[in-house]
């Protein structure tokens, strides 16, 4: 298939949208949900170079994505890959955006999984996943200007991921879990995220942050619903972009009202997570938030998941075809 | 037999001395060893009271301890259990310490957690493990001024445990980890320890220490040795606490030189651990450590134990009779 797909045609593929940090994993845990994606179609093409035929999709703002594929997510993570493999050939590929920009649901992240997965598909010898991590830090650099791997390692594995800086590792995720995500119709610059979090901090915030994120992790590893529950509580970040996301407050107040076990920001904001135990739990705080933003005069996109989200992957080798 | 030691008799019991923070886990885990133990004994008397009859053992600095229930971690822990449970009756104790006074092996909790274990032993209905928790915590802070619990919780349950402000979780500990601790002849104060850890820290200390914690947490669960290694890793607490140890530097070189995973400062210090991938290595090591004290013109004392150290436990019902 690989060769057909060589010589023929184009292989298209999704990226789920994420949940960076999930609050108490600043910058090393993740998990990926099944809502918004990206989809990215790839062709090789016979000199060595990688080029970004389109990018569309409805979403705002999605003029200021670059073209230019070494300022790309996607086209810089292929480059990585040519250059890693010493590929003779290169890539043609078509970004269809379906995640908002600055949403903090890992936009940026998701262009370059997808145009690696489809990308992949298409080599000689195709890597296994795990291989595909070091070109997606490579990627998601292009716009964060730093390798935070939070949003494409849980995209590329799926589920609860820890994001370490050469290996991921996917955490135990019990299937009772389910996160509301909603998202806000607003734009939150990362770089105006990361500002607020420059003024130093007292020991015993880390130490309350550390305790917090070891019942976390304690509580997936033993299915334990009070460890998770405990855990769930960033002290570290939260408290500094709040002032960020107009109706945070209320946000919060709706989610936790309504049974979640822990809510915060996703990612670098404005969008909010909350998990909970069950998925009528989930649709009745999603509802809640939902609601809370618009009473603050914020319209808001609703999407309720499984935490155990669903991965990146080929929908096909020919369709970007009929599409083009 | 508890009716028996009522009216009769004595209870022993000992409690293991033990490593706390284990270097990444500040006021949150700690682990038993098998090496220096206090030991207690208790018998009911009549009245609704607790008193210290003696505190003798070989170990400096001995003559500060209170004899004074309410400011002795033992006392306290005796008296917060008698109070809490009503009970009618109270006990006499006396103290053997066998854990050094401020080593940073655990020498205030290990005698709380003797003595309650001893006087569990002795209660009509004697309470779990886990019950005896709050208790020891009660005592710890007659000591630290705080409740932590990472010393007394290793101490009750043995091996590595997560100390929780209200729970205690013992930790998977792969049974080929050994500890090599290294006790110099030095007192470090820990409100001395304490002070050094004022100033303030940026965010991305913090972080790194959670993504060390992260490693070492989901090491231990998964038996992954290069986890455990590159997460045990302290970036918060010992860089500032090992100017006031002497020999530090050399010491914690010889260590790493010598093949442990890692190491660091026990508690407070000055004592200092390693871990190690078996026991071979921890003996290797543990001679490394206290030949770099040596050099450095320091006496250490020098233990080697599985991670999965002990936990306290009664020694005889009588023999304290034998004793006295």
């Amino acid at each position: 298939m690989s060769d057909m797909n060589a010589s023929a045609g184009w292989s298209r593929a999704f990226a789920p949208a994420s949940v960076g940090n999930i609050g108490v994993g600043f910058d090393l845990l993740g998990h990926s949900i099944d809502g918004p994606r990206d989809e990215v179609s790839a062709r090789r093409i016979d000199e060595p170079a990688v080029r970004i035929l389109r990018i569309n999709g409805n979403v705002p703002g999605i003029e200021q994505l670059p073209l230019d594929a070494e300022a790309n997510t996607a086209g810089r993570a292929l480059i990585a890959l040519c250059e890693s493999l010493g590929l003779a050939h290169g890539f043609e590929l078509m970004i269809h955006k379906g995640i908002a920009l600055g949403s903090g649901l890992g936009g940026s992240a998701a262009s370059c999984v997808a145009a690696l997965v489809a990308a992949n598909a298409l080599l000689d010898q195709p890597l296994p996943r795990e291989a595909l991590y070091p070109f997606a830090l490579d990627g998601e650099s292009a716009s964060s200007g730093s390798r935070h791997g939070d949003n494409v390692a849980p995209m590329l594995l799926g589920g609860v991921v820890m994001a370490l800086e050469n290996r991921m590792i996917q955490l135990p995720t019990p299937e009772w879990l389910w996160c509301a995500v909603v998202h806000p119709d607003q734009v939150l610059h990362t770089r105006r995220a990361r500002e607020v979090l420059q003024a130093p901090y007292a020991l015993h915030e880390a130490v309350t942050q550390s305790q917090h994120l070891a019942q976390f992790l304690t509580g997936l590893q033993t299915n334990d619903r009070e460890l998770i529950r405990n855990g769930l509580h960033d002290v570290l970040v939260e408290a500094r972009r709040a002032p960020l996301i107009p109706g945070f407050g209320a946000v919060k107040a709706a989610a936790l009202d309504n049974g979640s076990l822990g809510t915060s920001i996703s990612g670098a904001g404005p969008s909010m997570f909350a998990w909970c135990d069950s998925r009528d739990v989930a649709e009745r705080v999603g509802d809640a938030m939902q609601q809370a933003f618009a009473d603050a005069g914020i319209d808001a996109h609703r999407y309720v998941s499984p935490v155990a989200g669903p991965r990146a992957e080929c929908l096909s080798a020919n369709a970007a075809e009929d599409d083009a």
